[in-house]
């Protein structure tokens, strides 16, 4: 498989192989501990790639750790960092979406959009003449699963003998970071609520992706069977921006789903706890969230630096992983 | 005339003199072209003047392009570009106009001001000490008119014996464009609707303009008339921000001016089609819009590169052209 | 006092001691004479210290001169600012404090944090693992008194055998203007209304403050006493963002207040007047504002080169001034 052409989009992690999965996660650990080892003797931090380069963030909906972490991420590559909110561009609203694709990308080195549906940030990246990096979307959310895979493999020095326990909804974190776990061999095993069930199609890219590494999936609608035996138990907020209104009904769909000191016990000793954030207590106990084997800070920090290893190799570098 | 004054302001393109303007405009061409060979052969492609300075861009009104094309013009140049929407700065509103063009300009190397009334970027550039850019105004649009000649002379090669047609509004783009033909030597014909009339004072500009190049113009409400013969065929939009109110009226009084391949017939063969976006079906059919001799893509993505080039003159420069 | 701990934070002039503050004056001056000497002679004005660097600008509240300033600031100093408005960020909804101060510092240099409440900033700095300064909230405005330090400095040469008059509100600004004018030996005369009246507190610390220099203060309601004598007028807005309801009360608690000529008459002869801006009529008559002795325009340029000294000394140099 050869991606030579550009511009090379990242609209989910399937759009990566294995070995270029395995590849962005090496080098964002490069990155970061270069970065630290440079800040701590008070070196020039500065990485070079994007110098009197643009970025366009086309953000229609909020998402502070998306967006800090992006605007960082191209400040840290000497690049300029261009944020069009929802009132600065709509998408679809006033101009076609092949227009404005053709436009802004006529104008830019790449674009991360943070748009609601996934046929969207697909149709910008099917128009756009540079690369398009999909920054959350109804489907997918490739930025975070990188983020997870890099902070597993800093707590357990590699991805072989692994099982996440996935507690919660299924949505486009679960997506992406079920297809992130087949592709790298991380057996996985989720618990969701009866009602709330993965869509078959990204369950067929799970198995597609898995072809390499032989992961397995479980799914049920257990949480202590899920947790149990693993070392990695995920969650994610129940009620995302604009499920408000549901609020009520989702706190019932979800109830035992909590995440609890009780449900840790069930996995491996010194089982670790992830969580993309916003946090809301309904979803996670303080005591995990905030005690000493939750990952949560360090997998913050992480959307960081997997984020410029992804505008490195696919702005910088046009797409050579 | 000597423009040595600093700072030296670019509200409309009569601030331009005839070789000034001929020469932004091979400038332009040549940042582009030296940009594009140099992103090819993946050299770093940043332009130096702007470093360590910062431009504040104070838009008062949206515009997508305006702000995408001035942001990384900015950029590119190695600039920082400092985005103050109207929920940022209300000019006027809260603070004088002196007080907020005094302060603004004592911390910035330029202003780029898309505002609603001229008088207020008038206003501004009378008492800022920095250069100001008129980035779109109720009477002006000049870096639209810039990169409409860039445009014209990448199909062209030059503005020799050429032929504009501008079929619809009578409009701040049509102003600065008028005059920017009128100084390089481009002919042009004008149809606007019946009780749609360029302002007097605007023609008595136009005039002024074309006295180096004795370029003509005439004025009509006849679009075949207008098309006739022509090289270039031109429009906007005939419902600009705040105009959605009067729709009705206008689609009417605007009733076969559509830019049509019946029109586009009219004109010479493989004459071309612009327009500064965004587009609206009702002003130019998709086959005219879409088609083989459209060139408005080419044009929005002009903006930046004649961007670059006004603000490196006005700047970077001082004025000095 | 050794200050050598990273992060530190300024959230209040009293975070400075008398040599610090004195130190940061006299390089924000050095600043600004080397800036303005190098683009009078065309040289790159960029300083260096953030290159590759972000700085997080939270602005839960507007501010145009904070804003501006520390944009331009973190641009002259190489660095990204990344400006997170209301609408970006809502400090303490949808996420703890804690959560958002964690994560946020954990992907930038510094955040310079723009809130209501002086608990908010105090609370973020807390949690924070980089520096966190105080770019303005309801009890402390140090960014401010830093300007109007270094611009009676260049107005008198030295902060010796002074007289500062401020006629108005008892406010943020005052606070640290006092506690700063303590620091560095200026005796301050300060006139509020009746019922408008300095927080105890602040008063404390203002005379811990003094203790080096021995600087006096006095308090009353009169106008013209305050006045009397003094080197400088300062004075404020009456009605702060988010007091407008209180308009009419606050006017009439006010009444006697404006600074006129006449209040300056009783001040020593070229008696300077400073504001922080914005200015508006009811509290300083025209001919004062705009006259000859009046400081306000250098005021708040000088915003931007006390804080590029700020930001030099708390991020770039890691507290060490």
């Amino acid at each position: 498989m050869s991606f030579q052409k550009f511009p090379r989009h990242l609209l989910s992690i399937r759009d990566l192989s294995r070995q270029e999965l395995l590849k962005l996660i090496t080098r964002s650990a490069e990155i970061k501990h270069e970065s630290k080892r440079k800040f701590a003797n008070r070196e020039n931090c500065q990485l070079s790639g994007l110098e009197g380069q643009n970025i366009a963030m086309i953000f229609n909906k909020r998402s502070t750790r998306t967006r800090v972490s992006v605007e960082t991420a191209v400040g840290t590559l000497s690049g300029n960092p261009m944020f069009l909110g929802k009132d600065d561009i709509q998408l679809g609203v006033n101009e076609s979406f092949y227009d404005t694709s053709k436009v802004i990308s006529s104008m830019v080195a790449g674009i991360v959009a943070r748009v609601s549906k996934y046929s969207d940030v697909a149709n910008l990246a099917q128009h756009a003449s540079c690369p398009v990096i999909n920054g959350l979307c109804d489907t997918f959310h490739p930025l975070q699963a990188l983020a997870d895979l890099l902070t597993i493999q800093e707590a357990f020095g590699s991805f072989k003998n692994l099982k996440l326990a996935w507690i919660g909804d299924a949505n486009n974190v679960l997506h992406d970071l079920m297809i992130a776990c087949a592709k790298v061999g991380i057996d996985t095993s989720i618990a969701n609520p009866k009602n709330v069930e993965i869509r078959s199609d990204i369950l067929d890219m799970v198995r597609e992706s898995s072809k390499e590494s032989n992961a397995t999936y479980a799914i049920g609608s257990d949480p202590a069977a899920a947790a149990h035996n693993a070392d990695i138990v995920v969650t994610d907020t129940w009620i995302s921006m604009g499920q408000e209104a549901e609020r009520q009904a989702r706190l019932k769909q979800f109830a035992g789903f909590q995440v609890t000191e009780k449900i840790m016990q069930l996995a491996k000793p010194h089982c670790k706890f992830m969580h993309c954030l916003p946090r809301h207590p309904e979803e996670v106990s303080d005591g995990v969230f905030y005690g000493p084997n939750s990952l949560v800070f360090q997998e913050a920090e992480n959307r960081k630096w997997t984020t410029i290893a992804a505008l490195e190799a696919l702005i910088v570098n046009r797409g050579k992983i």
